[in-house]
């Protein structure tokens, strides 16, 4: 009986960060964010983060609290080479060992080194260093080991405060370990991606899906400028969990069709990479306001040079006459943000590329730029197809990278749409 | 003397973010940033960093907890009208009072809700309800009242989690009582920024400069791919301060000159775009490899429209020969990634598009496309000045989108120094 009612308290995480830069404000804490997000969705409920300074006083002592309140903690930060990363030392001081000298650790830092083609500072060898007892996590992007600890039961990890160090620390060496080493209960995800409809609209849209849904599933919006996530989760026993969220998801998706894009760690420039590869198609882009973005967003889909041919970003009125061979007369006449100079963009960057299709944008992002007309945020998006070619035009706020970021997202949104 | 004691002791804040959504990483806690900068900026230290669920329990503790460690605690969150918002009961339980309705607080309350033409609802007329003997702070941007309350000669306050009130109420009613209501000390940061190093062998560089620090001085580090940020901060009398802090600035700045690109705020775009501007000059870039991520650095800067031109984005060979004019057999001789190819490329877009200056990149970002001579991580970077053209090779890591950054930014780095 005590094992059962063991196996179904929920496991309790807090989280340490450490490191004066986030206390003077110098750096927002991203990291404690990404963790509580993976830790839940393995069922392990992230109690407490704390922030704490460089002092080893500090440290020892926010450990010393979370431990007793926590089943595991997991600090990231302090560990660098220099002498202000002082998390080993603190970690030394709390179990009452020394560093020693790891030759797994040292493999990792030299490779490190070797891909860079560099030598091993004795600074950088010391980092191979770690207190006894612990298992060394292997960290193949950068040259910190992250560190496992048991301690009366509990579990203590420290890692690199880098958050992609700390991720692939997170993905490759904890997550695994934490849900073999704890009895976690089983949790389901499943996320829909949205565009093209406001949050309350949705919800109005969803009111009686969401009223019935069944015990120990729940839905919630997150939204962000331009999308948003419907999250259903849900927990119980697994076979059940599985076809009641099959259910769910078949009926949600049906309820969203016209404005889903895609599932869970989806983007709009991955579901559209996927879908030109299937259709054996290439794209061109030709930015104005947006800089460069789509072009940033595309390629950062690996594997993008597939269907990615290039782009003009043509930030000047020359530029996109010189460039695009945009008739100087026609950016004169309606404005280079207007719809007909976005659509000879769209065209004219489909033509010279030789692309199956093409978008392409042209906007006031501001804060400067903007006339009673064509007040800041007002921006054009223009999409080329082998038979036909279109503009649409948005009304964004007042902050400029926003409106960079959502224009850029939506003419990729646009196009994926236009090839369903 | 215990006065001046008393004086000298720096003045400790905590912070308390409350909320579940903090804690699964649905909100990432931009708001202890904001804070620890502005209360970092008037001497106030910020000591430790809590984030806590929207249980009672819990915050009472970690409040508790606070008051034991530092002078004043900020609690941001939990202030809404809906049920899980129940901050005001924990403070209630905490003083031993219970909520009073404050006709002051109503006036904003009622004013709020008559600028957006609606009346105020009973659930919303609750927010005027405040914990007996608290100072309520004004609240002109929402519905939640701020309050301040002193206790035991500590003092305590609390404000909503919603970004921009929790800053109207900082600037408008918290940090000018603070200021009047301690002593505080004067505390001063000053942070270098180096591109083209890396941390330890910084570190040695640097060593002799930091073990002779003065007294209340302190030297961190601040790595991030790319570069490393070196931050002093100081504390003491303000006269002796700043006098101390302008000297070692002056030696460090000397120290890493050749590296040496802002300070504080800046990043390379800007301070780039700074430079540009004072020369009257402009810029073009050709991208391949990090497929827009210059002309996307370059454009969130506000106003760069006066010194970027534009740009090509030549993802695949027939594109940079179709756009940039880069000959094909120069392609077919050396390969894609390639000096004599970047070269060309830096030259034909500073050409075509008339500017002063250009840079260029080409590269294997990966994870696909490396071969033994050009791993995955090697970039050509070139850059085009009036009077002469130059590149130079990076070997970067595996990791595709960090290599896309660095490489991004270190043409823009480049292209800096060649202008000084």
């Amino acid at each position: 009986v005590s094992f059962k009612k063991k196996a179904l308290k929920s496991i309790r995480a807090e989280i340490i960060t450490i490191g004066d830069e986030l206390l003077i404000g110098q750096v927002i804490d991203t990291n404690s964010a990404w963790i509580g997000k993976q830790l839940s969705q393995v069922g392990i409920q992230v109690h407490q983060i704390t922030s704490v300074s460089d002092e080893i006083g500090h440290m020892l002592d926010a450990l010393v609290n979370a431990l007793t309140r926590a089943d595991m903690v997991l600090v990231t930060g302090g560990l660098g080479p220099t002498k202000d990363d002082k998390t080993k030392e603190m970690l030394c001081a709390f179990f009452g060992t020394s560093l020693e000298f790891s030759p797994e650790a040292y493999l990792d830092v030299e490779s490190y080194f070797k891909k860079r083609g560099r030598e091993v500072s004795d600074l950088n060898r010391r980092q191979a260093e770690v207190p006894g007892g612990c298992t060394v996590l292997s960290n193949k992007v950068g040259t910190a080991p992250g560190m496992w600890f048991e301690h009366q039961g509990k579990i203590i990890v420290s890692m690199p405060g880098v958050p992609h160090e700390m991720k692939f620390l997170m993905e490759n060496e904890v997550i695994g370990r934490l849900k073999s080493h704890f009895h976690t209960p089983f949790i389901l995800h499943r996320t829909l991606l949205t565009h093209g409809i406001g949050e309350s609209v949705l919800a109005e849209k969803l009111e009686e899906f969401e009223s019935k849904l069944p015990l120990g599933f729940q839905l919630a919006y997150l939204p962000s400028p331009g999308l948003v996530k419907l999250r259903l989760s849900a927990t119980g026993e697994e076979a059940q969990v599985r076809v009641g969220m099959e259910e769910l998801e078949t009926r949600l998706t049906e309820l969203v069709k016209d404005y889903l894009f895609g599932y869970d760690d989806d983007d709009i420039q991955s579901v559209l990479g996927r879908r030109l590869k299937a259709l054996g198609w290439t794209i061109s882009t030709a930015e104005s306001c947006t800089g460069g973005t789509i072009g940033h967003l595309i390629t950062s889909v690996p594997g993008s040079s597939a269907w990615y041919a290039g782009s003009t970003i043509t930030y000047s009125y020359e530029s996109k006459t010189r460039l695009l061979g945009v008739p100087a007369d026609l950016i004169q006449k309606h404005g280079a943000v207007s719809e007909e100079v976005v659509l000879s963009m769209a065209r004219n960057v489909r033509e010279k590329l030789g692309t199956h299709c093409a978008v392409a944008t042209s906007g006031v992002a501001g804060p400067g730029g903007g006339t009673p007309e064509k007040p800041v945020g007002t921006v054009w998006i223009g999409v080329a197809l082998p038979d036909r070619i279109f503009a649409r035009k948005l009304q964004l706020g007042d902050n400029r990278l926003i409106t960079i970021r959502v224009a850029s997202e939506s003419a990729l949104h646009f196009l994926r749409k236009a090839l369903d």
